[in-house]
């Protein structure tokens, strides 16, 4: 390609502030070192983890930085010693890598590949520890690894999969954070076996994700728990069979729903990122067996709490990060699941914006009304 | 027996008021009834949980009542419709119960039968909800459906163990309680493989049996973790083969364990009852996969609480009572495990006292020098 070992300039949005509306600016994006990725991001979704970042909250957020991590595109060039993709593959950005040779990758019981985090933790790129995003010489830093918010992106090796050539990039972009984070709490994570009561606290796309892995894995009885009751309607479409607004009760919401399952359900979904919510995802779990799995991201130095005597009774308290998909192995094949129309993408989209709207989609992610909203970079 | 159907008076160990001493009475021991057994304790042994309800802390102990829950004896009698047992028979008794019948026991989840909990909860006898226990016609009430501080006591037939009658009942009494679970807890709950690294909080016998059933899963490195660092010579031979004492250390303690072990430990246990332990216990395991196992009993109105990032990158919190082991059913295979010398239960007994003398035997329970004492109930 033309812009292979060329810097390139490109439109993307720059978060220069916590809280200060971003600024698509034109950056440079230097060519992909060794081990490096740059892709042509085609279109990118917004997720709360996004959100969370830009509203300062994050300790960990660094500005000037580009965020975005939700997202599909084309290898544009690749560096030295990059062997499993090249210019011209469809791929899915991944912001937990998967190295296959770290301890965590070879242990078989985690997704959470250690290869490259001491570089993404930090907004910049292994190989010199710098950033490959510039404005006018100034250094932008990298958001989890992936930095989607931008026409063109480098991510490492190890962060990329590659997918389908013929799926829908509009479509499957969302196959890179919170449908696989809700599908593979359930698959992998809880493991819910068929006939299973499932509570899910929160619809948005990851508890409508939760649904519908339950719903796949034979689950009969499938609760959702919102506070906004308007939930309920899409939230039929992924599996949801039953209903509860916290605000209808004056019961705490575990008792209510220990009272509706005779004893507590089996498994627990906490797909908000409330820590009370978190206890009582827990405490409405069945003595003896029930399993509760935080999926939501709480604020920075919140703690969960409860009674030991929760878990010596026989609960369990979980968590997991991507659903516990090995990033580059299984984001392919869940691409493959699209294809076959066995899970379901198209309808997590909600609004379809550009780029240079990302301000208004980022508006929208609070709105009771938006699951995803995904934007076309090109413009 | 010349006893059958009778009321027998015999030696009890009463416990009037908490934090009293108990006092020996003369005791009145109804027949057994419907679905009932009485059994001749001929040994008892003294765990924590006497010491904490006899203390007053336990919001749910009754008094006047009869502690003690680990102890092996002789069936004098069954009530009507007892088919499992009979005059006879070695048993030991168990606090908890497994009746095959109830949704917890058929589950095949949990060992956390509920079938007589609603009685045995509030210090009572299913059948006409009163209890067997008197004085001069004033009722004692039962504790933890066991009430083992008694030369007779009345149990329900889904609380007792039948056991292989050549077994010394002045060794296996311990098998009713502390030595399961701290096995259990590894083999049922946490499910250590070969080769894993483990940490235990606590070396009394609870942590000690953990550290037997570590070795013989396994177990490469198993850490013993004591503020009392006399404590590591005696674990040794239960299979600790390292030792921290958190007292030497400035660091926390779940840091100064991370270290040691290169990011912490797979499988950790907390078998002391404190919830601030029960937090490090957690926070040493390693991310992605390791899972931490309350064993210990907090006091009343405690609570845990930790970051829920610790369980969303992959941290497993759970907790086990009797370890895991479905009574009736197991205690008897570990008694056959003892009797082939394949798990310890001498070594544990550091004491033996006589009924006569339990309150001496509660003193003994708060020195560092005691695991368990036995005392006999004839005397
Ligand atoms: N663990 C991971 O790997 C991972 C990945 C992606 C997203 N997440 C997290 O998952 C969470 C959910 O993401 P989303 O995109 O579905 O968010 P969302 O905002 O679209 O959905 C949250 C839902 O929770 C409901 N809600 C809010 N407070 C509630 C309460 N107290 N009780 C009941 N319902 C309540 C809201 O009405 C909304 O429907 C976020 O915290 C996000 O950061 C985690
Ligand atoms: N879950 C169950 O089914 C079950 C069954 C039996 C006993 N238990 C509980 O298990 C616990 C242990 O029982 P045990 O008989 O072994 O008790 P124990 O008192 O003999 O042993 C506790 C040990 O912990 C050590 N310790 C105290 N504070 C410590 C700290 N901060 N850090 C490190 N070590 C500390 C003590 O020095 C002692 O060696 C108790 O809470 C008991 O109630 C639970
Ligand atoms: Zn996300
Ligand atoms: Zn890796
Ligand atoms: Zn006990
Ligand atoms: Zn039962």
């Amino acid at each position: 390609m033309a812009t292979q070992g060329q810097v390139i300039t490109c439109k993307a949005a720059v978060a220069y502030e916590p809280n200060k509306p971003l600024v698509i600016e034109d950056v440079q994006v230097a060519p992909p070192q060794a081990g490096e990725v740059r892709i042509k991001i085609l279109y990118t979704a917004l997720c709360h983890t996004d959100a969370y970042t830009w509203s300062g909250k994050d300790p960990e957020g660094l500005f000037p930085c580009i965020l975005g991590h939700e997202a599909a595109g084309i290898v544009e060039s690749v560096g030295e010693g990059v062997t499993e993709v090249q210019a011209g593959d469809h791929v899915i950005p991944c912001y937990q890598a998967e190295c296959r040779e770290c301890k965590f990758c070879k242990s078989g019981k985690t997704n959470l590949c250690g290869k490259v985090r001491s570089a993404t933790g930090v907004g910049i790129m292994m190989n010199d520890r710098k950033s490959r995003f510039s404005v006018n010489g100034k250094p932008i830093y990298h958001f989890m690894g992936t930095s989607t918010f931008s026409q063109y992106t480098v991510v490492h090796d190890v962060s990329v999969a590659k997918i389908d050539p013929t799926a829908p990039l509009d479509k499957v972009c969302l196959l890179g954070c919170g449908v696989p984070t809700g599908l593979g709490a359930v698959w992998n994570t809880a493991k819910v076996e068929p006939g299973s009561n499932v509570a899910i606290f929160g619809l948005g796309t990851v508890g409508l994700a939760v649904a519908e892995g339950a719903k796949t894995a034979g689950a009969s009885r499938i609760i959702g728990i919102d506070i906004d009751s308007k939930k309920y309607e899409t939230a039929k479409k992924f599996g949801v069979n039953e209903f509860v607004n916290p605000k209808d009760h004056d019961k705490p919401i575990q008792e209510v729903i220990v009272d509706l399952t005779d004893g507590g359900v089996d498994y627990s979904f906490e797909c908000i990122g409330n820590v009370s919510v978190m206890r009582a995802a827990l405490e409405c779990c069945h003595k003896g067996w029930g399993t509760s799995v935080i999926v939501g991201v709480a604020a920075s130095g919140q703690e969960i709490s409860t009674r030991p005597f929760q878990l010596v009774t026989g609960r369990v308290w979980k968590g997991t990060a991507f659903g516990g998909f090995k990033s580059r192995t299984q984001v392919p094949w869940l691409v493959e699941k699209y294809m076959n129309k066995e899970i379901k993408v198209d309808e997590y989209i909600t609004h379809n914006l550009t780029l240079g709207e990302i301000n208004k989609a980022f508006d929208l992610l609070h709105e009771g009304t938006c699951l995803r909203c995904v934007l076309d970079t090109s413009k």
